[in-house]
This record gives structure tokens, sequence and C-alpha cells, in this order.
């Protein structure tokens, strides 16, 4: 079996679950169906079991190295991305009138994590490109398309996102990089940007590096900020390769996991001009650079739902075929010893990973989908709906993933025991990969603040409403199956729980109190999402159940005592965290820094 | 201020709390006064901080390596070993008649600590040589002492603990190294023994390594297992070194963390006559080791917790240091940053690891100072109560700082952001580190079963009534402070909770179920021990708050602080976690294996 992808479980949620095949007839989809799109998961299977799975281990022993000239890469990520390419897998997700394959999104996230599941260092490199891509295909000028585009969608160019400073990693605000303004059109870019992954390689014949930067006598922070293409090479007007631009590698950060992404400290105009071309309007860069940012923070809860997944697909192996103990009754040393996959602990670290990242598999997809409705919208109301859950959700999507599937690569080490704790096995370079995911693309403190502080009280909380609603449509539709009506009464319960806490800490005017506990909200929020996504695939797994579906039962099952496991064993957490959020609890915001005595 | 211990709370622990000024007025430590051990923490302070703390990096960054002939280490190993040695370290806990210096277990503890705080894995070396003395000091004979003790005590002679096999990790019933008897009284040893740290190197001149074997003809299981001494080189009866022994190296385990300390698979008896001598009686071997193993259980806790405070402790100084972004109030760009202690996320995760790093110390101590009084026992009675006291306990001092000094581990790295996930700063090698510590000396889950399955039952219930005894008189003192009554009151009823919930367990007759849920249990307890631990501090706190004490104000808040934290953010957790064992959910036990379809 396969230690990437698990498609049977992939069509379950796209089609059982998600109802893809609907998707597909609308008239933007129109050029594929499911067996399509089955061939399209069987070329990326292909790629991914070829070239990215096997070369996982040796690239994160054999880290990019500068030899101050030149970054090196083992040979086999240009070999493996050039495959990706040749599929055309750049370009799946963009318009047929730009070059794309114009498919949902919910398809590109799914051929995406086939990539991650297999290498996820490795596929950063496209990851990357695309959300850069994404971004000048929505906000850059024609002539800005004509350059750029097509050579990023063809895999020739990378792109980067250029964000943080050694001084200003969480805090925007507060970059400092220059761009001035010259008379010929373009900028001198001017500053230093940390922790910009792909920022330098070999492998593509240029880097698109997007930059946000300040114009001179622009407003004060986050208003001030503008967004630029910064090229590693200029490139002339026919479109080849002219001189180098002036972004030097000060040097790569050497990370705990994801080691084969260089990841890099940028110096931009230290040595000669470094040519900036304005995107958009001067100002505008966050608002550009967020309205991108949903897709990205999707791509990272997917890329941690990945790693997750790597560590529950090995140990369950593990767990099926390695031979130890026996069951507490069999008192009888000489009786042979059994699959610990017997043991019921093993079972219960086997169910909390499946349930973490089955379930984060599902939550990534649906707000996948929330993007391909939006694309297909038939009224303002409906985009905007999908949008508003999707904002909402977003900050859920990136956070949940990174901290529980890193829980569940903790727990793929503990089956493998020893050997879990050793390079020989792949357990220990997820869990230290996965480690990455609640730093980047914004702290995992960031998200509560912004859920609490923006998402939940916009517009009058329509956000939340629909979120509700949503909620509350399943509740019903579950509810009214005999074996899922507990699930869905629990489920409730504990929404009413959460909105209840929401209300106690919005009514609470010190914006500090308020957003003492921000964290332990995200997570809170979090499960009863989590818990929501799980009564859909129970739904769809009893549905199966009793009128036939494509799986075994034994699959159905499964899915209805992960289930279970989410709402025996995670739900209930729920309580405590709403008691300390709602009950405004100022234990961390009382404490003074001296109490930690650092004088 | 010091990255690897923090001698103020050292002193607090010692003294404010555990009374050690008392222990030292009995005859046993009558040597010993405050100022003498402050003198012994100040030169093991000092030659952490010049020999252990200085390569940590190094010795992470260069692991071991095998040339097929010789292990190499790099020479700071050696080095620091050479001024622990000459310190007299190695025997700081032995009886005076054998040549040690007779430390309080509570004192050769803290200096342990201090340490393992500098750098985990090199002292893993003289760790693993006293935990094999002791064995050799409590078990051995006359003529076993003569030959192995004293270079063992003097630290010229390395020891190792050969448990694992292969086939066999957490079921020691299944091992198959073998020990036949020869005419000349010694035993033939052949068999392969894998995970045993410390098991090659060159820095030692002999290595001892105590062997669990099977001699033919024995009762199956654990009943047919014993004990030898197995040494690299045999020892002539001059105490001069032999030849070579025939315990050959077959290969070094790269791990994740603990790099430093060699992990290997060892065969013994491949290529020529390996000669191992019993300890004691045959097929008494795991009584003796298990003996032992009490000791080495709080040292795996102990190493969980410096790993714990590392992270604590240099988080704590980059949240002071590094500043970045503004309090939620302040919508001013142009304000000055603030320092991140000031963010009240920060300050939680600050808390968190406070609450978890400083409680497993107070644990660790407590079970210390439990053997200390077991050597200073006026009674047979205090003996065995002090005994059977640690007995419950030893699982969770084990487990417990196992499990949330690695969560303090991940919250150091977060507070240092990207910076916290590179290798260029200390957090995410003590977070590799840390992660052994679940899976060593007894895997997580069989401390969940040792515990539920024999410790709160053993003897009609008497250590788990000792430990109830033990946990209401804290409640009382406490309850008369009152500050503290809240506390107080919320430890009680948890801990109605949990005799509640271990009653209902025990009283079911199969042991699947009742095993069922065995690591919440073990979980669940452990909280509630450590609330304890930490009403024990707060007590402490308030009285030198009241009284005067040696420490600024601000120390004891903290205190208060961190108790707080733990009642409020961690305690409540217990009853979700007893609900479910309290409950016998069975949905773990239920799931088929198929479930998980790895057909």
């Amino acid at each position: 079996m396969s230690l990437f992808v698990d498609r049977r479980n992939l069509d379950f949620m796209l089609y059982d679950v998600g109802g893809l095949e609907t998707l597909l007839t609308t008239e933007r989809y129109s050029d594929y169906d499911r067996a399509t799109i089955t061939e399209i998961f069987n070329t990326a299977e292909a790629i991914a079991g070829e070239k990215y799975f096997p070369c996982a281990a040796k690239l994160d022993a054999n880290e990019p190295e500068f030899d101050g000239e030149l970054v090196h890469i083992i040979p086999e990520v240009s070999e493996a991305i050039s495959a990706y390419r040749d599929a055309g897998f750049f370009g799946a997700g963009f318009d047929a009138d730009v070059g794309g394959l114009q498919l949902p999104l919910t398809v590109t996230n799914a051929v995406a994590s086939i990539f991650m599941g297999a290498n996820l260092p490795l596929s950063n490199y496209h990851f990357l490109t695309i959300g850069a891509a994404n971004m000048l295909a929505e906000f850059g000028n024609d002539a800005q398309k004509d350059s750029y585009l097509g050579p990023m969608l063809e895999g020739r160019w990378f792109g980067t996102m250029c964000l943080s400073e050694p001084q200003a990693g969480s805090s925007l605000s507060d970059i400092t990089t220059k761009a001035e303004p010259t008379e010929d059109g373009h900028y001198l870019i001017s500053g230093n940007k940390m922790w910009i992954s792909g920022g330098e390689q070999e492998i593509s014949d240029n880097i698109v590096h997007m930059v946000l930067a300040k114009i001179p006598g622009g407003p004060p922070g986050v208003k001030g900020i503008s967004l630029f293409i910064v090229p590693k090479y200029r490139v002339n007007e026919d479109g080849s390769l002219g001189e180098k631009n002036n972004v030097a590698l000060a040097g790569l950060n050497h990370k705990m996991g994801q080691r084969g992404t260089t990841n890099t400290l940028l110096n931009f105009g230290e040595n000669g001009e470094c040519h900036g071309y304005l995107i958009g309007e001067e100002h505008k860069g966050l608002f550009y650079m967020f309205h991108m940012m949903n897709e990205a923070r999707i791509g990272v809860g997917l890329g941690a739902t990945m790693s997750g997944l790597g560590g529950y697909l090995y140990s369950r192996q593990y767990a099926t075929e390695r031979l130890q103990g026996r069951h507490p009754q069999d008192k009888t040393p000489t009786s042979p010893q059994v699959p610990i996959i017997e043991h019921t602990d093993v079972k219960r670290m086997l169910l909390a990973q499946k349930a973490y990242v089955e379930g984060a598999l599902g939550l990534i997809l649906y707000c996948s989908g929330l993007i391909d409705q939006q694309q297909t919208a038939e009224s303002k109301d409906d985009y905007a709906e999908a949008g508003l859950l999707l904002d909402i959700l977003t900050p859920i999507a990136k956070s949940w993933p990174s901290e529980f599937c890193l829980e569940a690569n903790k727990f793929a080490i503990q089956i493998l025991g020893g050997y879990g704790y050793t390079r020989e096995f792949p357990v220990e370079r997820h869990y230290r990969d996965n480690r990455l995911n609640l730093i980047h693309e914004g702290a995992h403190a960031i998200h509560g603040i912004d859920l609490l502080g923006r998402k939940v009280s916009m517009l009058d909380g329509k956000a939340l409403d629909i979120l509700k609603a949503r909620i509350l449509e399943e509740v019903d539709a579950a509810g009214a199956v005999a074996e899922l009506q507990p699930w869905a009464d629990s489920l409730k319960s504990y929404l009413d729980e959460a909105l209840s806490a929401t209300e106690k800490v919005l009514a609470c005017g010190d914006l500090n109190l308020r957003f003492a506990n921000a964290t332990l909200y995200l997570d809170a929020l979090g499960h009863i999402v989590l818990a929501w996504m799980w009564l859909r695939q129970a739904r769809a797994a009893e549905a199966a159940l009793s009128s036939g579906g494509d799986q075994t039962e034994a699959f159905y099952k499964g899915k209805l005592s992960a289930c279970r496991y989410f709402f025996n064993y995670e739900l209930p957490r729920v309580t405590h965290w709403l008691n300390i959020v709602g009950g405004l609890d100022t234990t961390c915001l009382d404490v003074g820094a001296d109490e930690f005595y650092c004088e």
C-alpha cells in the first residue's frame, strides 16, 4: 500500500462527502468528469511515487548547501520537478485563457496533497511558485502577466513570498525594506528579507520574488506597505533573461525539518540597483497579499495534514507487521506474540492519528470547495457567503492541522518505539517537518487573534452566523439518522457553549483581556469545526453502509470508529477551553514579566 | 543568567519545600550541611558550564561515528567526563565504605540535573554507569564488587543496561539471549541486544554491561531471566584488563536527538567466547533489574525535566530581549515595539513551561527524598511506607515529565518563532532530545498498565492509600492558608474523582477493558500528583511572602502564578480523562484492525 496517499479515502472525501461530481457539471469545469480526474490522480501518484517519495530521506540527510557562489541541491529534486512540470501541474488550477488546466481547487489541492505526502520539502518549490503566480494573475497588469506568468505556469521560473524581515516576523507593520520610485517607472528596492523559502536555488531559470516594501513618504504601519515583483534576473522585453538584479543570498537557515526547501536571508539592492515593479496601487500591498493568503494558509494546513498522514500510514503498516507482547488476559509466556495493532493503546494512537489526519483533510477539501463555489457562484450573495465562510474557517484550516497532525506524528513515533526515534525510519522526519507549520504563514497565536479579533465579529458577526447555520444544517441531517443522533446532539450542545463564550468575550471592552485566551478559543472552535467535519464523514459512511458504496464495509466502519473517537476523546476538551475563554481568565494576563525573574 | 540550571529555584525546592536541612541532621548525612552542599553545587555548575554546556550543540551536530573498528566521539566529551570524574561525582551517592561520598539522593539528583541541563547526551554516560554500579553494589557478591565497583566509582570503567533485543522491546518475556553455564563458573553469553546506550565508546578503559539472558532449561517468560555482568574486556585477578570478551558492535543507531550518546546494537559471543558472570541467583534477573529501576526511571524523568528547563530558560531570555509588536490597545504603528514577554500569549507559553518544568522537578526531588527517607528510616514501617509511595509515584515520575516537558519544549520553539526552528538556537535540540523519554525505560503505555494494573491495587491498595493520605495532608495544610484554600478544595475534589474512577475500573473483570484507557489514567493521576506538588510549592511561597525568605518577592509571586496556571489551565483536564477511564469507554478496544484497512 502507498505510504504517502490514501486514494480510497481521497475518493470518499471528494465524491461521497464533498459532492465533487455536482461541481463537475458546472460549465466552468465541464471538461472534466470522475474518470478524467482519476487519470490525473493516477499521473500524480505515479510521478510522486517514482520521483518524490524515494528521495525524501536523502534530501533530508543532504540539505542544500551554499558554497558562497551557488546553492547545491541533490539532483533528484530537479528531476522530480521536471516530471511535475511535464505533466502540466504548475498550471493545473489556472484558467484556460492564461494557459492553465482550469481544474477546481478541490482537485488541485488533492493533487498537491499527493506530492506533499510524498516529499513535502520538495513540493514546497511548486507550492510557492503557484502562490506567487496566483497573486500575479489576480493583481498584476497585462504587461506583468505577459512577462512573468507564462514562464511560471510552465514551471521554468519559480516564485517566492518575501514578507518577514529579521527584525519583523509577526509584526509586518515594522518592516523597513524600502522601494524608491525612479523616473523609469520601476522602483529601487533595498532591505533584508528573512525566512524566504525557495529564496535561492539553481533549479529554475529565474526566481520571481513577491516583495513587501515601503515607499518613502507613505503612511506608517501596514497602511504604507506596497507589493513588488522583484526578479532574480531582470527580464528583457522579448522575455529573455537580462542581467542579475542584485538580490543576494546572505545565508541559508539550517532548520530542524523541511530541510530540502532552501530557506534564506536575502539582501535586496546591497551591491547595486535592485529593480522592483509595483503590483496594483501603492500602499495596498498587504491587501493584495492577504487576498491570496487564504489559499496559502489552506496549503499550509494541507502540508501539515500530509505530514500527519505520512506518519499514520507508516505506523499502521508497522503496527500490522510488528509482533510484540500478548493480550492482557493471556498469561502464557510461550503463546505466540501478537501484532501490536491488537494492543488497545496502539489502536488508540492509530485512531487518534486517523481522527486528526482524515478530519483535517476533510476541512482542507471543504475550504477548497468554498473557493470552487465562489468560482461557480450564480449570485453575488452565494459568492459572498462562500467567501465569508472561508474567511472564518481559514485560521482554523491553517492552525488546527498544524497543531493536531503534529500530535499525530508524535503518536506515529511512539508506535514504532525505539525504531521510530531513529533516522532509519521516516516517522521522526515527518515530526520534524511538521513542527514548522505552527510557525510560518502566521504563528499560531496570530490566528487566534485573527479569529477572535476580526473574523467572528466582522459584519456584525455574519461569518459566524453562516458557520453556525452550516453546522446546524449538518446537525439536522445527521440527527435524522438514528446511529448519529447522539453525536448530532453533542455537537449542537458544544456549539451553543462556543457561541455563549464568544458573546461573553466580545462583550469585554478591555482588548488585552479579550484576547488573553485567544489561542484557546482557536483550539476550541477548531475542535467544533472538526467535529462537524467528522459528522459529515460519518453520515456519508452510514449512507454507504445502508445503501452500498465503493469501499469495503470495514472502511466505513473505520470512519464511524474515528468519528466516535473524536466525539468521545477529543470534543469534550472544548468545555475546559471555553470555560477559560468565556470566564475571561486573567492568569496569563496578570503574571508580571519579573515573576519569571529574568532581571 | 545560566541557561542550564536555576540555582535559586533549586535552593527553594530543596530547602523551603523539601526540608533538606532536616535530612542533613541525620547521622547518615552528618558530614554535610547547607554550606557544603552549596559548594558541591558550585563545583558542579562550574564544570557543567565550562565543559558540558559549550559543546552541546557541537556534539549534536557531530554524532559518534563507527569506522568499522572504533567509535569516534568529539574529544570534548572525554575532557568533560575527566573533570566530572576528578570532582568525585561518579561516587557521590555511594556509601563511604565502598569509596563514595554518601550524599543523599536528593542532592546527587540535583547535581545530576545540573549536568543533564548542560548536556543531556553527554551526561548519559555517567548516568548509566552510576545505575549499573548501583545494581552491582546492591546485588553483586564481594568478588564482583572487588573487581568492578571500584573502577566504576572512579569513573575509569563505564556501565550499561542491556535489556531490549531487536525482536523484544517492550516484551522482555520474549528475549532470547542465552547464558550457558560452564564448569569454570562463568556463563557463555550469546545473543543480540538492541538500543544499548553507551554500548560502545573509547572514553572509558572498560565497559561493564549488565545483561539480561536466559539460562537453558529455566522457566519460560520473565521467570527465566537471569542477570549477568559482561565486561568488554575480561578482568584479570589483579584487576588489570585481559583479553577482549567478544562483545561486538553490530552498528550505531542514528537517532533524532540525544545524538551524543552512542546507541548500539551489540552481538554477544558471535565470534568467540563471551563470558558472563551471574549476579545473585539464577532466574531472578528481572527482580534485581526492577529493584534498581525506580532510580533509573526517576533519572529519565529528571532528564526530561532538564530538557524542558533548557528550553524554558532560553525562551524566557529570548522573550525578554526580542522586540516585536505592540499591545492590542496600541494602534499607533510608530510607537516602539515591546519585548514579546509582554504579549499575553507569550506569557501563557512561559507559564506553561514553568508549570510543567518546575512542577516536574518538584516531583523528581520528592521521589528522591523518599529513597533518602528509606536510607534513614527509624522503623520498618517508615521504610515500607516510603517504598510503597515511591512505587506508586515512579510510573508518574518517569512519564509525566516525558510527556509535558516535551510540550514545554514545543512552546519554547514557538516563542522563538522561525529562529526556534533553526539549529542555530538550542530549543529545537532540546525538543529532539526530549522525544526519546516517552520511549525508553518503559514506553508510556507500559507505565499506565504498571500503574493501573499493579501499583494502585497491590497490597489491597495500600500504596494508593498512602498517596491519598499524603495528598490530603497537604490539602489540610494548604487549606489553612486563606489564599490557597480554593486550590486545596479543588485538589481534594479532583482526587475524589480519581479515586472513584479507580474503583470503577478495578471492579471490571475484563482485563482488556480494564486496561483499555490506562494511558489516560496515568495522565490523570499524574496531573493530580503534580497539582499536589504545586500546592506544596505555593504553600512554601506564601510562607516566605508573609515571613520572609531568601528570594525576591517576584520569585515567590511567580510560584503562585505558575500554581494558579496549573490549577486553572491544567488540572481541570483531569475530569475529561477520568470520565473516559471511569466510564470504561470501549472506543479503542472495539475498533477492529481491519478498520484501518491495512489488508
